[in-house]
């Protein structure tokens, strides 16, 4: 940090015409974080001479981020019309007090800030963000878009900016730390727990994550690095390194008076880990126990063995299921040699669950769950083109099928407006089977053990469904277009179709699963091209086999 | 209880005659738990010559269901070739070693209980139960077919029964309820903590709900009813009565003594609940700080004030965001008066987002995810029948569209070949902005406050991909039919259709939500009814005008 009073080495005049210039260049690029700082280093006096020298607008977006308790000495300095422009902008309490009422409410959030940003007063929206847990931050900056994110940013303190980081969709994430001055990433990452930390490493470009490693202090880094060096999706990428491990042999009272020396307790701590001389686990003590037992008992007496140690390299999937069969709120990692080298806490498990969940939905759709919604148009077209391309392979086989019986067509034009029936009844029970069993996969309802007989059961269903609809359909064909024959040969093709589609719907996620490709990814893309060929095809086919 | 000597009121000879047609009879309708029961009762010699009785079948069938602790005495009374066929039987431990080994695989729990109950080995069934944990059980029961599940159902022990049930999906947990004699039912009730059996009760047909109701002692039953009188989707459905409550006035010192006093505390306490006088709630007490704090302080220096008390009434959702925002691992739940009147633990919490992930894929297809998915084919098909008949009117409504136009068709062949391109490309970009919106409103990142900017970028990346699709398809239509009014159509058609996609995927998740319906219930079928008219109507309409 510079001292607080102009560097004597130039003289002063010079000296704050380049601060002043500064600053406004540093306004002018929306970067208030720095304005602040700089402010910060400036005699009132000179703010007030720099406040007179710039134009309306300038002036009151520099005023938005002049320090509250500085304005009076400030305003002090100022002629009485600017004093007059600017101490008008007293920033409302009522918001506050609604704020009390409804901390859940995030939809007053939003427009509140939006109202402030509209009204260029982004000391209200400092003031807002202020009485918001960094989870509602992120929320909030989720929910606008860039530009006005970029201010809102801009004005978050950085004490909670790394916590409000951890919360957010890796592009936005990384986009909000790219825009912070480095050394605010530094400081904002300092209060990060460990696993906090390495998510954020872990998502920042290269060199960037380098700069956060090794601006950690030395004991830091060396655990983060140790942390950093397990995938991201095992259970070492979910750990967290801050463990408390305790001897079995010591009594009661002992763990105790060594918990007061720590005076702290790690978050979310609701287990101690129980050694051996060698570090080897144990067993874990329940804080729970603790407090119930007697003084005097050894720890040896209360050890819950239930929770084995996970091992490092286990699927953070795995471990998800575990917190939720045993109802863990924290669980022991160890390494292969049954080694405590770190523990996780059912927190990081909740936000996995809830981020699975939320692939798995986006997936369908061909969709990235980690993708700004408020992305620049140019870029969110381009992903989506994507997925539009593949499934243009899907739409002109179809259309080749049906290009195949032009003939047939030419004569029965009929055939033309049933053919789609046929082929979105087969896609609709084919996505049914197709998402049954790419969740029981997932629930492990579905194993090597039953696989076939789901199959039975579906084709079954397929079955029956297909002759009710096949008739069904086949019926108003007929009554449509007084012929027999049409609906002869829809009926058949539906029900043919149906039963492609069970059969497809059950083997496509399966067969995706062997070759590891996430079924819920191109599931339900390679069954429509399924279910859109067979059924063109045994429509189409069987009336040129039989009507003409 | 009866004793376990026969009545002397009645000779003794017909009794065992009766008890053994009984046994006989449990056995037949596979009710095993029953017959363990009346073998309890039964007098080894007795049990041994009914043995003999039997023909070889029900012999191993009954074999399977005596107690391995009574098995020498009653060998003991065998002839020898019995002796021989019985004692063979001896159950595997190389399973127990492998089980050791992998706590997480559940794939060799399922061969291996489908192997020994191709065996007719129930024991051995009943062995591998033993070792399991309640929710693996559960798992295992779901992905077995109901006959088979019903009789490894049989074998698991009257204790865990109730927690096995707790983790079911409503459908088989109902059935396997039923199943059970009602004191079985009742028996297995009493271990489950109070919240979960209210869950029991309230899936549970009404009037054997009420019958484990008054089965519970009175002051539970107190607490039940006022757990039952909370709507299950809120707070109060969520939230367990187990509150430790202490004053803020005592020293931590006191608070220990206190705590040894009740020797155990709930699981899942991680806090204690800081009360006055009135049992209004003033703040927390994590254990953590508990065990830091120096034995004089007052607890009123210790009280975490963050965690408001959640409102009784309100929604689960909204518990479950505060739970994932805050990293709670409990949380009080108060009355208007803010009194504390229970409390919810995340292990709730974390069923509670599972469930509803899970809930919106299977709904996106039409699917119950509480629904058995090895349940009788004929009810499942009935389920899905319906979601086939609600797509029929979207595919009837399609073709209707295309009807209108078979003149066009008549002339121009080549449009019915190209026409599902239209139509299913506008579904795909629809899906996509309505996925995107869906999960938007779930997380709170589209509001009130910014569903106009999202249209606008929806609208702007429909508009760019319709043009690049557009030209491209309208190119691959030319280069095939050589058409040149062709390709304009079908390009100006995608075109078209895309942005009425963009449109319906923005707006019908809104206005469905709007009217109190599930977007994703509904979402994707109105859509497709969208994008396949829109489509249809703008390609033949558009061929129409301009080739005609």
């Amino acid at each position: 940090m510079n001292s607080s009073k102009p560097d004597p080495s130039l003289n002063a005049e010079s000296h704050t015409r380049t601060e002043s210039a500064h600053i406004v260049q540093a306004l002018s690029d929306g970067k208030n974080k720095r304005v602040r700082k700089l402010l910060g280093r400036m005699h009132p006096a000179k703010t007030a001479a720099l406040l007179e020298m710039l134009d309306a607008e300038q002036r009151m977006a520099l005023w938005q981020q002049i320090d509250p308790a500085l304005e009076g000495r400030i305003l002090s300095h100022l002629s009485l019309e600017l004093i007059g422009q600017l101490a008008g902008d007293s920033a409302d309490s009522t918001h506050a007090r609604a704020e009390q009422q409804h901390p859940q409410s995030a939809v007053n959030h939003l427009e509140a800030v939006r109202a402030a940003l509209g009204l260029k007063k982004l000391k209200r929206v400092g003031k807002i963000l202020h009485r918001m847990h960094p989870a509602k931050i992120a929320g909030l900056l989720e929910a606008l878009p860039p530009e006005e994110r970029r201010s809102v940013w801009s004005m978050v303190d950085t004490e909670r900016a790394g916590k409000v980081l951890t919360y957010l969709h890796d592009e936005i994430r990384i986009a909000l730390a790219l825009d912070l001055d480095i050394e605010d990433l530094i400081a904002s990452a300092e209060h990060l727990e460990l696993d906090d930390r390495v998510d954020l490493i872990q998502t920042l470009p290269g060199e960037l994550g380098n700069k956060l490693l090794r601006a950690s202090s030395a004991s830091q880094r060396k655990q983060l690095e140790s942390m950093l060096s397990y995938p991201e999706d095992s259970a070492g990428g979910l750990m967290n390194a801050d463990v408390i491990q305790i001897r079995a042999d010591v009594k009661v009272s002992t763990v105790l008076r060594y918990l007061r020396l720590l005076e702290k307790l790690p978050p979310q701590t609701d287990m101690l880990m129980v050694v051996d001389r060698k570090g080897h686990y144990q067993g874990s003590l329940r804080l729970s126990s603790l407090v119930t037992a007697d003084l005097g008992r050894p720890v040896a007496e209360l050890i819950d063995r239930d929770i084995a140690g996970i091992a490092v390299t286990s699927k953070n999937t795995d471990v998800a299921r575990l917190f939720q069969d045993l109802d863990l709120l924290s669980a022991p990692v160890v390494d292969e040699h049954n080694r405590v080298i770190g523990r996780i806490t059912v927190d990081d498990v909740v936000d996995l669950i809830r981020e699975d969940s939320e692939r798995a939905l986006m997936q369908m759709a061909g969709l990235d769950d980690e993708a700004d919604i408020f992305a620049p148009v140019l870029i969110s077209s381009r992903r989506r083109a994507v997925w539009l391309g593949i499934n243009l392979i899907t739409a002109f086989t179809a259309a080749w099928v049906i290009g195949l019986f032009q003939a047939t067509l030419e004569q029965l034009v009929a055939l033309a407006v049933l053919m789609p029936i046929v082929a979105s009844m087969g896609g609709i029970a084919g996505s049914q089977t197709l998402t049954l069993v790419i969740r029981g996969l997932a629930l492990g309802q579905v194993q090597k053990g039953n696989i076939r007989i789901l199959l039975n059961r579906e084709l079954g269903i397929s079955i029956l469904n297909g002759l009710l609809w096949s008739v069904v359909i086949a019926a108003l064909a007929v009554l449509w277009f007084g012929d027999w024959g049409i609906g002869a040969v829809l009926g058949a093709a539906i029900l043919v179709n149906l039963l492609c589609a069970a059969l497809a719907g059950w083997g496509i996620p399966l067969l995706l699963e062997r070759m590891g490709i996430d079924p819920a990814l191109a599931g339900s893309v390679i069954l429509t091209t399924v279910t859109d060929v067979v059924g063109f095809f045994a429509f189409l086919g069987l009336a040129t086999l039989l009507l003409l």
